[in-house]
């Protein structure tokens, strides 16, 4: 049951005026280790909330560039293990053509260039070699951008109980809410939600309206362009990459959506004047 | 100057009451790669706020295990590059004895066991084997750790001008403000804050008080480890693992901490009744 619920009982101390109370039950966000192998190879350990694990490899593999779509994942298994401890913290990926997979490619230092030194704009043109831009001319109206906090924070249960989660919500442009993931993690979060529509073959995502609970960087852009997503909208600041390059690759980025206010950083003429 | 500032200017169109204003000004938390590097070779390339980057890189360093103390450094320096773009991008790690360093140690495949799985007993236990537990008696009044927030609000003016960095910052004993470092990346500010006091000569840390603005994951705990220090409080949640952590190598864990208000998740035994 401890997946589902994605916390963990601890004992705590608290403090009210100043003062401590006796010792009570208290919940935290769980995390454990998920390691990630594709063909048997480890490629990553992530540290994450349990549940959703399959989607979480699939996101992962698809955003890290691994896989391009669903069909090129044969199927994903839990490991087996040797430890009580550890078991489900392992998933494998097996490929449809496992001669495709290079893990050397995955290594963080594919980033560095010959020259000593990387820049924004190379990291950028990076990504886009990658993915490419975002196409689609989907069109959403800014009352209904202004809906969707108090519509993820309906269906979010676990964030108010612990206040440790972050939270990914995928919506319609209309604003009905298809899809939510909490993780401790913000890109797992993200990875969780574009695993679930990777293996539901709902890729790309060009008329879906992505809602972050935290702040946008750049890796979380570099995501959703992965899955297609088209219009970004955050409760909280983007960084200045992540707006350089939503620009670059035409997506639509919201911060600060809080009650009928937001800040529209790039792609505003999705907005529509009417609903 | 920008490294200074550690924000970019944008153009934003800004939504109050549901309508439009028009194009204006605003400023956004600066992102930008840097690669690190040791004895010549990329180990890393983390997505950064500019400013402070030799602290992040010898934070960094310590925090992953590459090196134990400031006598393990040789010297870091700026890399020269070939483009413009990414001047100041890549950091270099000289050794004093550049045979210790062996990369293939940081491959992230060393978490991975023989048996396929890992779990976060045997995640705190290696990070345990890697740096020793706490063993200071440091005392702090409650009162004292109820005055960090506003102290550390009074510092931080980014913040509060983007929403988009996190904040660590160190106090003694007594409450006073020591140090503050600001990144987009939680790990990034942590691991500049500890690269600082490693470059001073100042670790361990077992008599200060670490204040983080946000969330408190596995690594945060582990990383505040490598540095010796004793007391975290953070204004928001910590996971479980970090709670399970903190009480594995004594360290006392604070949660929460807003007004005369926290939760004490472990090491309450520090908190002094008095001031």
């Amino acid at each position: 049951m401890k997946n589902q619920a994605s916390v963990q009982a601890v004992e705590v101390i608290r403090y009210r005026d100043g003062r401590p109370l006796p010792v009570a039950a208290d919940e935290t966000a769980e995390e454990e280790p998920l390691e990630i192998r594709v063909e048997g190879q480890s490629i990553a350990v992530v540290m994450r909330t349990p549940g959703h694990d399959r989607e979480l490899a699939a996101g992962f593999a698809l955003t890290e560039g691994i896989v391009r779509d669903a069909a090129a994942i044969f199927e994903i298994t839990s490991c087996l293990t040797t430890s009580p401890d550890a078991a489900g913290n392992a998933v494998d990926i097996a490929l449809r053509d496992p001669t495709s997979f290079d893990a050397a490619m995955l290594s963080r230092h594919v980033f560095s260039s010959s020259s000593c030194g990387v820049c924004g704009k190379a990291t950028i043109e990076a990504a886009l070699q990658q993915f490419p831009p975002i196409n689609t001319a989907t069109a959403v109206a800014p009352q209904v951008l202004f809906s969707l906090p108090a519509r993820l924070a309906a269906a979010q249960e676990t964030f108010q109980r612990t206040g440790g989660l972050h939270a990914c919500a995928l919506f319609d442009a209309k604003g009905e809410l298809l899809l939510v993931r909490e993780d401790v993690g913000r890109h797992n979060a993200l990875d969780k939600l574009i695993g679930h529509e990777l293996l539901a073959q709902q890729l790309p995502l060009g008329n879906r309206i992505l809602l972050l609970s935290g702040r946008v960087s750049f890796e979380m852009t570099q995501k959703a362009l992965a899955a297609g997503i088209a219009i970004i909208a955050a409760i909280s600041a983007p960084t200045s990459l992540a707006v350089a390059f939503a620009r670059a690759n035409n997506q639509t980025l919201v911060g600060f959506l809080r009650g009928a206010t937001m800040n529209v950083y790039t792609g505003a003429e999705r907005l529509s004047a009417s609903g």
